[in-house]
């Protein structure tokens, strides 16, 4: 596989460049017999979607996305789905400094020195646009998950140095910042407002959670549940780092503390994150992912060219000054995605998935 | 593939249980006319070998590797080399009480719903015994890199909450705890003996670093380098979070402190850890992983058994007090699998591998 | 993987149903850096065009290609390369009966008991229509052969009882038969005249050689180039058999007649088609395949409907009588998508493609 | 994966030389529960091992396999199963002639070429020693479907010019030719040692049938059953065509012959083979296979060395004059081992896998 494809029995292929023609996915395994329309994909798609807030890019993209083949008279039939959303705004703009110059901390050196020949405008294949593909296809995911009673839904913990407390989930979707708090919200508009005046930008944490979720979905040894997970999680643009359950936060821990005693009525703690041994246990599967903050300012840096030569970089154009705020959707895809690819493999390798009732627990 | 396999041009698969007859693994796809003997392997296996000192699990295992086939007259073939290390001190102890009992923070609950029939005797499959085949396996890709000039070390850089600074190479090797400052040493042996007292455990983390890998290795989107790194790491037993350089502290950090600047001399700072755009960039790629504390400790702990029932469980047997402490081969392997699997790919997909001179830079 | 995808480094995953939207495929792991345009494929597309003749199906599709993503100014850029062609003339018939009936010899009855829900308009996925996305992935592999001096070409080898006697690659391409023989021509289509009046279809036979294929591509054991290719073209709708070389008449022939002895000016003979242990030996390729007659006959059969009650089954319609007169290009395409997935696979786990002049041989 | 894996989620993953100290295997995605023990493994591998009689290679293995992992309790756990068989009678002979000589029709040349250091000790990773770990994990798939009603058995039906008529199962095991009609043995046994006279050497058919198989097994598009069929056929040693149901009978086939019209009490007919659209039909599933003759014969014949000089080659040793003779298990265990892959499969993708009463059906 030429790494544009993730899973193995539920399978999302895409293509599709910043500047391109359009976006594409297939997905390939699902199930047949699932309900599904256009308008299931286009409601996560219009989370996603840039421009609704003046805290993000002010790209204006429909993101109209055309199922194109695998459903038939309102339900999956186990064919390829095919998914197509068309660019409309893509500037044409003068790309020949961007050509030449590598922009610090973007792709821009590593594909020229990988391919050789690459297609510059506006970042090509390594642009964050790739992710409204695995938002559509995480969409699918999540429908077919939900018709199981699981939801995984996510929310901004961090942004920069601002902590943020678990509300509701509630409050997530009445704000742009897809914050838990929606007493946080001013200080969090007061602090991207300094930022852009500040002419930089920042980083973020989200935080996905998957309720629901049956023991037994998780191949050791290599494919455990969180190691398909981290890899899900960690191709997503920007993300540098994620954990499971109390994470990072395990190296302090005594084994006394850190291990979630059960009782007869369910687990007593959750500093698991819902999997044990690579496979789930029953409880809120929970995933923390730290994004560094966007590459694409407006304060100059210093670069080199492609011959070599010292270049001052200023990135102009439309960009999200804290590529965190819509990570939510995706990291929700992403988590869907895998949960789904390691449900059809249960099902496939070790027969039914386990209908035990998840057990209670918290972080 | 169902779970077992790692890699995708070269792949390693494995078998064994903690207390069956043997361990063992295929590593396919290895490019022909390599050196290799089983000593290369071994010297990997006595750096994680259980019993070298008092602060690791008691257990005395050879842990002798045999390789089977794949190589020919001291150089590999191109064809599968079959590993095989017999398991010499399986303890015919008495398992009645574990067979039934859910031991809190290991596979034990979740194997059981998964599979229905397990292997109870010392944790099966999901023992970490398993990782013995991971460091044979890892030491052909090392053996691989080096005669490509890229170097794969790592070392512990937290015990607990004692935290400790790199000093230098030479250190890591020569205490038990891969302590990179050998002035740290006694402060780690003191709170280890401290913890044996307690009869509890403790978390730990790994700093994985590899150099001279050169620019290109990586395939985006899913495939990025470090998303297969996050997998194979967070795929070791216990591990609950992975980072690629600055990772975590990405996110209260600033786009202009974060970014990392370009001179014709190269990088000038590495927050990047060595990949961008899921690329190798030339700059050494820094991983850490973050070890939860044994699961396995004497002090007693609430649970239930197969039948719903509530258990007081202490785990008995021999023990690492700290996971974390023999891990660090561990990730060593699966570093070095992982940019062996993106070397040859890159070498499939985009025909040679680039040999500029990797870049200097700092973590 | 779910079904929809062949390859391994050189990736085609299709989607698309006869009469849906479109059909479309992505390309993954072209090498960067090869001149392509959307005429490169349509020239094959057009060569499998329905419509072209009156001896094949009269559904007129334009099958205009798209190339969506992957190419930037003329050439690859070792990104997926999205591809699509619209259907356009779906028509809107009464589908009514078709829905219940099961079609003698068609995917119908076991569509319905794979998947409960299928879209059973002109036999959805199941439909050779399926196959043109192939022809235009197949292009762009042909495309990167030719760049390495390698040519796929087929014909057709027999129609029915009529056999054919290889003249020229020139009369190939002048007749609507891709016969070989130019004075043959008009005995075949007197048979296919004579062949719809009877309203009944016939079987065929195709032939595809790759010549200037190297020596080395093909994985051992499984993976052999012989055992892909025949997967690759069993794969091809109403294919029932494939032979490599001397093929089937090997059972009856002895070891010293059938080995192909070999001096310093290179092989003698080529009974083994080209390939030796399952590794491309030089020779050139030689492959052929059995096409059963057209299942969809305007002559009556006996079937049931899915409620298992007999009916009598006449299928009306748009139908080839003999659907081996366009398979030439399809065999082609897999042809071609199988050596181009090995010399990515040599090139990456053997380090480059031995370039020795490949041997004179003869069938 | 690098070409010594078979299958998807029941994987096969072999190593070894035919004079290397071990063969082994890895059968990965075997469920849980199922019954198993060595003598299972051994009995195929009785019926599959050399020197069982004078028309077979005069080696003599002991051929005992090993169960070292994934079985506890006498059952399957749902963790990889080890395989191993120490290679007893590799005799140490002088192979300083072959070193450098490319015996005809041998994979000497290409594995030369391919990787240019190879195992030539009769023809290492080439030889067909390699299928014996095919058979040991053919038997557990064998095992697993006959605990779901399906069959597969094979015979041999056709020795060089000698066709055999299907008489009985029971006649197919009590000869050493795996032949269907014991009336025939006597004119086999004429012909074979009339053969060995001759110094000579002759190819076969194998035919193998899938009793039992529930309609719904098979991914199209690529992944149809009969492709994967015709792949792992194929990828038997010798092997140079592959047909399903008619084959290449359906070239001079019509539409009204060939296509097989059911009844309410089942298909009329089974020219099909048991597959449709690439999907089981709950017919029999039937495929033939040709094998080439043996290439090894003490006839000298014209090659070349590593150096291109012209060479005579005489191919002393132990070799069967009829490698088509013990290759009826081998076949059978590729069906087996495909068969179980897309069980899994179809229940992980499409629910559980159909019930329906396989439908009668003849050839």
């Amino acid at each position: 596989m030429s790494g544009n494809t993730f899973g193995k029995l539920f399978t999302v292929t895409t293509f599709g460049e910043s500047h391109g023609e359009a976006l594409g996915a297939i997905v390939d395994g699902c199930p047949p017999g699932l309900e599904l329309c256009e308008e299931d994909l286009q409601c996560d798609l219009d989370r996603r979607r840039p421009g609704s807030s003046r805290h993000t890019t002010q790209r204006k993209e429909a993101d109209r996305v055309r199922i194109l083949s695998g459903v038939f008279e309102g339900k999956t039939t186990g064919t390829p789905i095919g998914l197509l959303i068309e660019n409309t705004d893509q500037r044409s703009k003068d790309y020949s400094k961007i050509k030449d110059q590598f922009r610090p901390a973007h792709a821009d050196y590593t594909y020229h020195h990988k391919y050789g020949h690459r297609d510059y405008r506006g970042g090509g294949r390594s642009s964050a646009r790739e992710t409204a593909m695995r938002v559509a296809a995480g969409a699918i995911a999540k429908q077919y998950l939900a018709a199981q009673g699981v939801t995984v839904r996510g929310y901004m913990s961090q942004l920069g140095p601002l902590e943020m407390t678990f509300k509701s989930w509630d409050a997530v979707e009445q704000n742009a910042f897809f914050c838990p708090d929606a007493d946080k919200v001013p200080e969090l508009e007061a602090y991207m407002d300094q930022l852009r005046r500040d002419q930089d930008s920042v980083g973020a944490e989200v935080t996905v959670i998957a309720e629901g979720v049956p023991v037994g979905l998780g191949e050791p040894v290599f494919d455990r549940l969180d190691a398909e997970l981290a890899h899900g999680l960690m191709s997503i643009n920007a993300v540098k780092g994620v954990e499971i359950g109390a994470g990072f936060a395990s190296i302090a821990q005594r084994g006394s503390e850190h291990r979630d005693e059960m009782s007869p009525e369910g687990f007593l703690s959750n500093n698991a994150g819902g999997v044990l041994g690579g496979i789930s246990s029953g409880q809120p599967i929970v995933a923390r992912l730290a994004l560094k903050p966007t590459s694409s300012i407006t304060t100059s840096g210093q670069s080199v060219d492609v011959h070599g030569e010292p270049v001052e970089v200023v990135t102009k154009g439309r960009h999200d000054p804290c590529v965190g705020i819509r990570a939510t959707p995706i990291a929700e895809a992403m988590m869907a995605l895998t949960l789904v690819d390691h449900w059809l493999r249960q099902r496939g390798q070790n027969g039914a998935v386990s209908v035990t009732t998840p057990q209670l627990g918290q972080r």
